[in-house]
């Protein structure tokens, strides 16, 4: 069902970055659940978070733990989000990290902790302290298509990549791996987006570049606009390969972040719950970046607009009205224009002579349809990347818990 | 399929209104979309409408009219919304005023249109003005109901409803008539609400008056979030019962004024499109009320709370997600508190102890659900209604235009 979506390419391995996919038996039977990522020492981590105030425990520990900058081990369980579940559930939050630093050999604030699942319900601590052993023998570097799998819960597919850059200092390679934001039935919730480089970058460096990278791919984003409530996505440079990104890397480096931040981010919109087309709204000629993407969202979320991409419809109107109640101050619609992939429907806001309904069909019959607002208004963009609305998502998000 | 809505009852006539419903064949056949109403002379007037930027021309002639303060007549076709129709669409507006008041002796400015419909055609006048001698020959204070039923697009039920009120100077009516907000395939834009009394209230408190209620009621509703493009809420006070609302009664008459625009409001929000469940989201102890709406509305809105609420699911996780998500500066979850019905699922931000599956479950099956959620910052209330997600919303939304 997933739009323009396919199982992963080749992915590349990361000197100084091993992997191992096992089943904890959280939730699932015959497939696993639990991944571990061991970072060589010396890694530098930088990490997002979500801004939802419910985050979960996990969340809260991984922040506190990345902030001491000595990470060295990424553990991820399925089935169960550790969100909503209180004390205890940041007690169980921290016994993992503590049973796993135990047998590892390393402190407990060098493993950051990610959960997706279940909302409200106690993560059984237990069953990953049991898993933890041949999880950490199972360590190996080539299993990062194993670890995409192990972290999928209602995805379709696994969401991988690899990219290599060139530096001056020789070739470093990313791959990153990703799961879905559908908050699917019974809430498995969160988007989590894992990221490794054998770059050598200082971490106030990752961290930035991290942070602007996200902005334009991981959070332009929005499936239903609900926002999770243990979104995460980290980053690690090991260093491993040697080769040093400063100031005059920087710029290469970050668009080979951007690249694969970007097919991470897009891969979950097409895996969206329901999916059926892949939809950009770029939105130009705004006073700020902020205001351009006010504009996108407003029409990205709006349910008239996803219903009628789903049924391929130029219902323009609604493009419109969604653009009309956008909060942003002072819009004036005389300078508004909305073209729909190369068709114009609205020009200095009025409706377009040249216009045709064939015209417009022919546009929403596509599986990915891109929507051009211009305000005229100032100078900058931002696009936002959604998904339709179907009968599927309604279906699948109103499943009751077996 | 609508929500504990039922025929309207009883519709009592305001002195000084006269109404007529007539079919003018702008989209429908064999039933009326065309109503007129006319205000005895003297009337004072009042309204609200949409912020939407893309505001239809009917609202932009209608905001031009009533400024000039001696509105006689309210012109409402169904079937065309005469919005995203450019400068034409403006003239065909300015037209039809035009055209009655040349028939009904009055000036144009005295006309105020309203339209509901499908977006982005152009408004065929030529119809109405057709229309128009048999709609002036058919006026009659007795055509409420009438009147409820000719401004329907894809209301299931006319939505109606008289009050009476006894004031020290005598008993006044209210009788006030709306249709919904579903913005239905293809594109039946509007909340269309039309009231009107026999007090007599001066121009400038009768606006305060209806700013203040809209507020609560009609600004309380939403279904999908979608603002159209028309959204027009009117108050008349004809004078005619010669009983004046000042100061003294102002209280009294705001009250069953609230009481009409409350019914009026719920009535679209149960009549939603696909509705099967009434919500209520209660948000209590907030620093202020647009802090408390923007919790309600953030959970009103949530895609995932309104399909849970449909499949009578009591995933609280979703409800607590979207709490946390809301745009409100510095929410700390630990004074937070969660209530379904009489049931306690979340207490000072920890999950409640004493909560039970089989407790939600039993609040989740009831066709109207209360939730109520204290912020433990302040001492600011607001109350959103809204409805739950079905699959019959994205059918209706998603049908292909015939």
């Amino acid at each position: 069902m997933a739009v323009n979506l396919e199982q992963p390419g080749v992915l590349l391995p990361v000197a100084g970055v091993r992997l191992s996919a096992v089943n904890a038996g959280i939730r699932y039977k015959g497939r696993n659940d639990m991944v571990l990522v061991e970072l060589a020492e010396g890694s530098q981590c930088a990490g997002v978070f979500t801004r939802n105030r419910f985050c979960a425990a996990p969340v809260q520990v991984s922040r506190e733990h990345l902030a001491q900058g000595k990470v060295r081990y990424w553990l991820i369980n399925a089935g169960n989000a550790n969100a909503g579940t209180g004390e205890p559930g940041m007690q169980a939050a921290r016994q993992s990290c503590a049973g796993l630093a135990a047998l590892a050999g390393c402190e407990a604030g060098a493993v950051l902790p990610f959960s997706t699942g279940v909302i409200g319900v106690q993560l059984p601590v237990e069953k990953l302290h049991t898993a933890f052993p041949p999880a950490l023998a199972a360590l190996d570097e080539n299993h990062w298509l194993e670890a995409a799998r192990g972290i999928m819960t209602t995805d379709t597919l696994p969401k991988a990549i690899s990219r290599q850059v060139t530096l001056p200092g020789g070739t470093v390679t990313l791959t990153g791996i990703a799961k879905g934001s559908g908050m699917i039935h019974p809430d498995m919730a969160t988007m989590l987006g894992f990221v490794a480089t054998d770059a050598q970058v200082e971490a106030a460096l990752l961290q930035q570049l991290l942070s602007e990278v996200a902005d334009e791919t991981f959070n332009a984003i929005t499936v239903d606009g609900d926002t999770s409530t243990n979104d995460s996505l980290v980053l690690a440079a090991t260093g491993a390969s040697g080769v040093r990104v400063g100031a005059a890397e920087r710029d290469a480096f970050r668009e080979a972040l951007r690249a694969v931040c970007s097919f991470l981010a897009q891969a979950i919109v097409r895996d969206g719950e329901g999916a059926t087309k892949f939809i950009s709204i770029h939105v130009h000629e705004a006073r700020d970046k902020a205001e351009a993407r006010k504009v996108g969202q407003t029409v990205a979320l709006s349910p008239l607009v996803k219903t009628a991409m789903f049924a391929s419809d130029p219902n323009w109107g609604r493009i419109l009205a969604a653009i009309g109640r956008s909060p942003v101050d002072d819009l004036d619609v005389a300078h508004i224009s909305i073209r729909l992939g190369d068709t114009l429907l609205i020009e200095a806001g009025e409706p377009a002579a040249s216009y045709r309904e064939e015209m417009g069909q022919q546009e929403m019959k596509k599986a990915e349809i891109d929507v051009h607002v211009r305000l005229g208004r100032g100078e900058a963009s931002a696009t936002v990347w959604t998904c339709d609305f179907s009968y599927e998502y309604v279906r699948i998000n109103a499943e009751y818990r077996s």
